[in-house]
């Protein structure tokens, strides 16, 4: 999965090859903002992203150690999606595409809370999901 | 070019029906960092854009108002491209692509200097860069 060869060598470029498409960032916010962490909540989303998309992001993911699996310990055969610390490195870009989109589609479903933190006072809410999310890793 | 239905009401959803794609982040890059403005211009980039999807994404940049076109005053027959106030206010996002991108890929070739002053005095430099953009618009 590992590219040869980059298109180039900027850093935007290099995010946008590994995150440039619709639906990995999709599966960072429900790990990052919705507490899932199973291949079964991911396809559950609004979005109803397919299982072979699902399958094929979760994969890159991994590889470029964005996520990592684990065992379930309650139940062995059950695998657990994780953001590792490159993974939660992502909040940032995270947040501000969210503010984006909270900005321009006014009908948007997020919390009216959640985008206010976020915006307002966003080194601190980073820190907060951070801190909850570490606890899990 | 707008889409008659979302896949989902979420803030980050919206976003990336807009954005998730490899390419155009790229070119609003080049427009916000890069001083760039011209088609040629777009074409020339590290990356080698292929023409079709060039004009694909300035055309659907163009429709979602992230950016407009104006004609050169110097030659008319010359097309410039700015971002809108829409299109500005997706610095954030851009930038912080960009320094999750030069923290995991330290073979980057963004100047040193560019990576610290986003990183360290974020607000002040995204307000920088705005208001010399805003100047142009």
């Amino acid at each position: 999965m590992k590219r040869a060869k980059h298109r180039s060598d900027c850093p935007t470029n290099f995010t946008l090859e590994i995150l440039g498409d619709s639906w990995s960032l999709l599966i960072i916010r429900d790990l990052a903002f919705k507490g899932k962490s199973y291949y079964g909540d991911f396809l559950d989303s609004d979005e109803k992203i397919s299982t072979n998309i699902l399958a094929n992001r979760l994969n890159m993911l991994e590889v470029e150690r964005i996520i990592k699996k684990t065992q379930d310990p309650n139940k062995k055969s059950k695998i657990i999606y994780r953001l590792t610390n490159k993974g939660l490195d992502l909040l940032p870009t995270l947040i501000e595409a969210t503010l984006w989109g909270a900005k321009y589609y006014p009908k948007h479903n997020a919390p009216k809370k959640f985008i206010i933190r976020a915006r307002d006072n966003r080194v601190e809410f980073i820190k907060e999901i951070r801190t909850k999310l570490k606890g899990k890793i």
